[in-house]
Order: C-alpha cells, then sequence, then structure tokens
C-alpha cells in the first residue's frame, strides 16, 4: 500500500501531529453538539434530555472530522464546519436511534450503552429521532451566520436531504430490510451500502467543502471533484470494514453487540466475498481515497490521515 | 360572529368563488405532491410505493391551501408555493406515519384507508416518515429555482425545522405522550396544541408569505406581521375544531377512528372545558383569524374564506 503523497510534502510550518488534531476536533465536534442540542431543562425537557442522551457522550464523531478535514483542505472558516459537522453527525446519531428500535434491528447496545428506546420507551424514542433530524436542517440553516453564502447553504441543505432521503440512507436502510436472508450480489451489495452508510459520510466530505470562502469555490471545481472521489471512496471502505470488525470484534471494544448481522443473516462483505477479498476491498479503497486527494497537496493531510484511521481502526 | 370583512370588499375583476378556488388548488397541490415524491418504480421501490401510499390519494392539504392563499395575498409566484406547500404537507404526511405505529397511537385506519404500518410493516412506515422529512427539506431548497431568493430559502428551511422539531411538533407529540391519564390546566394544553399542530399550520401561513417577491416583502413588514397573527390563530383553531369533531364524528366522515381521544384518556378542549365553551373558543379564534388580516385588504380573501371552512368543517 502506498504511504500517503500528503505526508512527504508539508507546506509551511510543522503541522501538529494528526493524534493531537484529531483530538482537538473531535472535542470540537462535541462541543459543537453540546450547542447545538437544546439544554435539558428546555421544555420539552423529557424530550431534550433524550436528544442529548442519543447524541453525547459517546461516538467517533467520523462525520465531524471529515467535515473539519475537507474544510480544512478548502480554507473554510472553523465555525462554518462545527455547524455543518453538526448537521451530518445529528442525522447520523437519529438514524441510530431509529435504527435500534425494537421494529427495526432491535438493540438494546448502543456506545457501550443502553439504547434510547430502552431507556426512554419506544414512542419517545421515535420522536427523538424525528427532532433530531429537524435539527440537523435547522443548524445548516444557521451556517449563513458564519461565513457561509445563502446559496451555498442551501446546495447543503439539498445535499444533506439527499444524502439522507429515500435514495440515500433511509433508501440504503429499506434495501438492507429487503435484504435480510436473501441472496444479494456484489453489485447490490455496493449499492446499498453506497446508499445506507457511503452516502452520509461523502456528504460530511462535501459539505466541508462548500464552505469554502467564495473566491476559493469560483475557482475550485477541481478541489470539489477531488473531495467528490474521495467522499466516495471512503464512503465505502468505512462499510467494508465495519463488516469486517462485525465478525472480529468484541462488543466491548465496539460498543455495540458484536456478530449482529451474520447473526441476523445479513449479507455483508465478508460474508459474500471472505475475509481476504473484504480486506484487499479495504486497502484498495483506501489507495483510492489517498490518490483522489493528491491535487489538493500538503492542505489534503489530514483527509489522508482519516482514511489511514477508517481502514485501520478496530472498532 | 361578523362576516368577513374582505369579502364585503372586493377589488378589480369580479374572483372565482371560494369552492372553485379551493377545488382548483387541491388538485393543486395535489399534483405538486405527486410531482415532488419519487416514481413508485424508482429504486428502491417499496420504500417509494410507501411514500407515495402515505400522502397521496387522500387528505383535505390544509397547509398547502394556507400556503396558497397566504402567498397569493402577497403576491407570490404559483411555482413557488407549489413547492412551500409540499415542504408542509410532507412534514405532516410523515407524522401521521409515525403517530399511527403501534408504540404511538397504534391506529390501523387513517384517511379511511388501513395505515402505512398495517401495510408495509412497522419497519418500513418508519422508514417511510424518514424519508418524507428529508424530501420536505429537499423540496424547501429548490425553490431557488422559482423565483424565490437564496435568503429567503434559507429562511423558510430553518421556519419549517423549528415548526417540526423539538420546540414545535415533535415537541408537542412528546408532551402529547407524557399527558395521557395526566391532568393538564388549560395554559398546558395551548401549549401543547400550539406546538403539536399549530406550529406546522402557522409554518404554512408563514412560508407562503416568504415566497412574496423581493419588493414586497421589503416593504411587507406589516403583511408578516398579519399572516403571523392569523396563523397563530387558525393554528389553534384547527386543533379545537378537531377536538369538538373527535367527540361528535363518526368513522367514516372522519376517515380515522372516531373518539379516540376520549377512549384514551388524552385531554382535549372538550373534556377541559366542555362542549359549549370549546364551540364558543373556535368561533372567537375564527373572528381573531379575521380581524388579523384586515390590512391584507381584498387579497387577504382566501385566508378569511379558509379561516371559516377550517371552523366549520365537519370532518
Amino acid at each position: 500500500m502506498n504511504a500517503s503523497p500528503i505526508a512527504a510534502a508539508p507546506a509551511g510550518a510543522a503541522p501538529a501531529s494528526f493524534e493531537h488534531w484529531l483530538a482537538a476536533h473531535a472535542q470540537r465536534a462535541e462541543r459543537a453538539l453540546d450547542g447545538a442540542l437544546p439544554a435539558a431543562v428546555t421544555h420539552p425537557a423529557r424530550l431534550h434530555d433524550a436528544m442529548r442522551y442519543a447524541v453525547l457522550g459517546g461516538g467517533k464523531r467520523v462525520r465531524p472530522l471529515l467535515a473539519y478535514a475537507a474544510g480544512e483542505a478548502v480554507g473554510a472558516s472553523g465555525a462554518a464546519l462545527d455547524r455543518v459537522g453538526c448537521a451530518v453527525e445529528l442525522i447520523h446519531a437519529y438514524s441510530l436511534v431509529h435504527d435500534d428500535m425494537p421494529c427495526m434491528d432491535d438493540d438494546v447496545l448502543r456506545r457501550g450503552r443502553p439504547t434510547v428506546h430502552v431507556v426512554y420507551g419506544e414512542a419517545l424514542a421515535m420522536l427523538v429521532g424525528d427532532a433530531l433530524q429537524a435539527l440537523a436542517f435547522e443548524t445548516l440553516a444557521g451556517t449563513v451566520a458564519h461565513g457561509v453564502e445563502a446559496t451555498a447553504a442551501l446546495a447543503m441543505v439539498g445535499e444533506l436531504a439527499r444524502a439522507a432521503g429515500s435514495t440515500g440512507m433511509a433508501g440504503g436502510q429499506a434495501i438492507d430490510l429487503a435484504a435480510v436472508g436473501a441472496e444479494l450480489d456484489a453489485g447490490a451489495l455496493e449499492d446499498m451500502h453506497r446508499r445506507k452508510t457511503g452516502a452520509l459520510l461523502q456528504a460530511a466530505v462535501r459539505l466541508g467543502g462548500l464552505c469554502a470562502p467564495v473566491a476559493t469555490t469560483r475557482a475550485g471545481g477541481g478541489r470539489q471533484a477531488a473531495l467528490e472521489r474521495y467522499g466516495e471512496a471512503i464512503g465505502l471502505a468505512f462499510q467494508v470494514v465495519d463488516d469486517i470488525l462485525d465478525v472480529e470484534g468484541d462488543s466491548a471494544t465496539l460498543g455495540k453487540t458484536a456478530g449482529k448481522d451474520a447473526e441476523c443473516n445479513k449479507p455483508t462483505y465478508v460474508s459474500m466475498l471472505g475475509m481476504g477479498a473484504a480486506r484487499a476491498l479495504a486497502a484498495r479503497l483506501r489507495e483510492q481515497a489517498h490518490a483522489a486527494i493528491v491535487p489538493l497537496g500538503a492542505q489534503g493531510r489530514r483527509l489522508a490521515e482519516l482514511a489511514d484511521l477508517i481502514v485501520m481502526r478496530s472498532a
């Protein structure tokens, strides 16, 4: 596997180590989410308490991190990226709440804690998911107050809605529902994952890129295309690695029930390709992600490092 | 009760009868919804089929009608109002799908037909609701292609998200959940309904007003304030009348299970105030709605007529 082409050519002052960047930005995302969510005492308090439980105190924040990294590659402001990262993460968080419910995956454990419907009941869990989705769009509408042009902010609303909707994430989940116990070919499995997980990860990268200052946007069609290709590769890589970890991981490390997909007879990359080929595919997608961002030069450093992290993670 | 102050002063050519306007615009809303929803054959087809089942072929389209009437009062374009009406109705439709599910109201009948989860299963019904919410925001983002300024379209996204979210509709539903079997005072009941039903009806009026051409918007702070007051009165009136009809109506006319609220021991305006006082409140709110739009002159005609329709409906 190639070394990152970006790490070889640092420009200007020595950049912070990736570990430092990662910790600082994960913390930043956490603070932004805390600020975007209504206080737990705001009426109706039980709903807001449950929304905070669903979102805060756990999660790797991969989507906000991708938004920060993509935004940094195009010179976007941190305040705008805070909101964009929040919006994408709120969509992700709502999907987990609904996914865990008895009528879907019926999971009782998430990020090492009881799932929302276990703690707050099914009816409130449904409302938590519904309200988090609305909050995601409200948060995105607020980016105009942070240096994003109205047309760009509106483009983000459209992008996020498509990534979350019936031809994106929700569509992928519907395909997943129908796939239990069914035979999927490789093309159909990839189509499902591109929608179910890939679309939102890709949206995180795209929306980060759309926070670029106006001058950059006009000059930067090539940059957006690079981010596009990167997002596509990393979106799929994430799912392939998830499937590998579902077989290899243990519940304690994953913070959710391991082996669940196999147990539910859901088709996965591992069940379809075998473990060796699934690993090779993940490695190939990582290389594609690295290759995609060569045009970004040293500014794509964090994206390259995130690609490595996503493929080599153990949880 | 006063006669409509608007009907007394028609300006210019004789306007179409309200019945004609109503039929034409309900049909127009239906066509717009049909166009906004993906075709039933679009992959994933079962999800799209279920989304169309949830939205099309029924419903009074009160929210799109309010958007059309408000938009006409400020000279907005029909194409923009089509999208705005759709967006609000899609939010309404998603809330009905989720509301009807077993973990919420467990209703099997809606608009005279089996509910979505009865026909398609609970898991898909949840995804239908989730995807309809996303489609609402996608549709709203598309208003820029129809003469709405990006800043106005973005303001609409924020408005609709707040109306649908944890301090609006979803918040009202959470309060409703907690209120089963509990004692609510009049203030708490009104607060619940302002959020649960009122916020979205009011958003329909507001968003219609936000479709005003730029010149009108700048000159028209007074118009928006009039629409604001109208939307507030009509939003509450709608719920009071709903509570009256829940007691007086029969399932065939309502297209849903009558007496459900009383049976579930939910507090209603009728259970709290008694039938006579509930009727008087509805009449008073109708008068408030009429008074609010006096500044709009003859252009507020349809809003006045809609207020009458909402208060005097039998289903």
